[in-house]
C-alpha cells in the first residue's frame, strides 16, 4: 500500500514556520568558518560538519513526520524520492531529483538543483578537500537512521570543487525490520 | 526628513527566500553545542558567538538596506524602531518592540516578543552563564557599525537564564558623522 496522501513539499513548506535564507546562509558560514579556525584540519572540520547534521536529522525526521503527512514509505526508492521531493521542499525550499539507481535498487543519487547553504560561498585555496555541505550528508544520514535505515552518504559531486552540480551519493547499507502492528497485505 | 516608503517587516519577509525555522534552531543550536565542546568555556563561547554574529551583521545590512527600502534613518530612535519592526521581522520572521529610552536618546531596550532560536533549548546546569543567543546582539553590532553607529548591545534579560523575556539593551557609544551629498534640510 502506498502512503495516503502526503502533502506537498510546496504545500508544507508555505505553512511552516521559517527564516530569512541569507540569514541562514551565513550563520552556516559561520559554523565552517569557526571549525576552520578551531580544527585547522579540513578533514576534521568535514567530519565535524558531517557529526552536526547528523544530530539535526535525528531530530528533524520528527518535524518531517509531523508536518508531511507522510507515512511509511513501501521501499528505499520512495524513502530516496521523499528526501528529494517533499524533504529539501520543506526545509531549504529547493527541490531535488533522484537518478543513477543500481540494480539493487540501495544507492541512488540525489541532485541539488539549487543550494542556497552555498550563496556568496567561495573557497579559498587553503581549504581544497573541505565538503563544505556536509552538513546535509548528515542530516539525511541521521533522519533515515531515526526511520531504521542505516545508510552512507557521500559527496560526488560539489560545484564549490569545480563539478557542474552538486549530487549526493545514497546508499542503503542496512535496512532493520520493523514490527508493524499489522502487515499491509492484511 | 523621514525616509520615504521603507516596506513594512511583513511584506519584505513574505517577498524573500526563507528556509524551515527549525532546521534554523536546530542549526544554531549544533553550532553552540560545538563551541562549547571545543572551547569548553561559557565566557569563551559567548564571545565566539558575538563575534560570529559580528561577522553576519557587517554583512546581513546590505540585505537589508537592499531588500527593506529603508534609507537613512535620522536618528537613533528611528534607528532602533528599524531593527525592531523592520529586521527582526524580515530575518527571523518576528516582531520586538523597542523600550526604556535614557534621556540622552542614545541608549534603549529591545525585546522580543518570540525568539525562535530558542525553541526545545534547555540550558543544562554546566551551561550556566552562557548568552545562548548571543549571536544576535552580535548581529545588530555588526550591522550598525556598517551605517557608521558604534554601539554596544547585552543581554538584559534571557528567558532561558530565568527571566521573563528575551531583552537586549543596546547603547549608542559613538556616530561617526558621514559625509552627505546633500544637507537634509537643504
Amino acid at each position: 500500500m502506498a502512503p495516503v496522501g502526503p502533502r506537498s513539499g510546496d504545500a508544507i513548506f508555505s505553512s511552516i514556520d521559517r527564516v530569512n535564507a541569507e540569514l541562514f546562509t551565513l550563520t552556516y558560514g559561520a559554523i565552517v568558518r569557526q571549525l576552520l579556525t578551531d580544527l585547522e584540519d579540513v578533514e576534521e572540520v568535514n567530519k565535524q560538519l558531517d557529526q552536526m547534521g547528523y544530530n539535526i536529522g535525528i531530530r528533524l525526521i520528527d518535524e518531517f513526520l509531523a508536518k508531511s503527512g507522510v507515512s511509511r514509505c513501501v521501499d528505499f526508492k520512495e524513502t530516496a524520492e521523499m528526501i528529494a521531493k517533499v524533504g529539501f521542499k520543506m526545509f531549504l525550499g529547493v527541490t531535488a531529483s533522484v537518478s543513477s539507481w543500481d540494480a539493487e535498487g540501495t544507492c541512488c543519487s540525489i541532485i541539488l538543483e539549487d543550494n542556497p547553504l552555498v550563496d556568496f560561498v567561495e573557497l579559498p585555496d587553503t581549504c581544497q578537500g573541505l565538503y563544505y555541505c556536509n552538513v546535509l550528508s548528515g542530516v539525511i544520514r541521521g533522519a533515515l537512521e531515526m526511520v531504521s535505515m542505516k545508510t552512507e552518504v557521500t559527496w560526488t559531486r560539489d560545484a564549490l570543487r569545480g563539478d557542474d552540480a552538486y549530487e549526493l551519493q545514497v546508499k542503503l547499507l542496512k535496512q532493520v525490520a520493523e514490527e508493524y502492528p499489522y502487515k499491509d497485505d492484511e
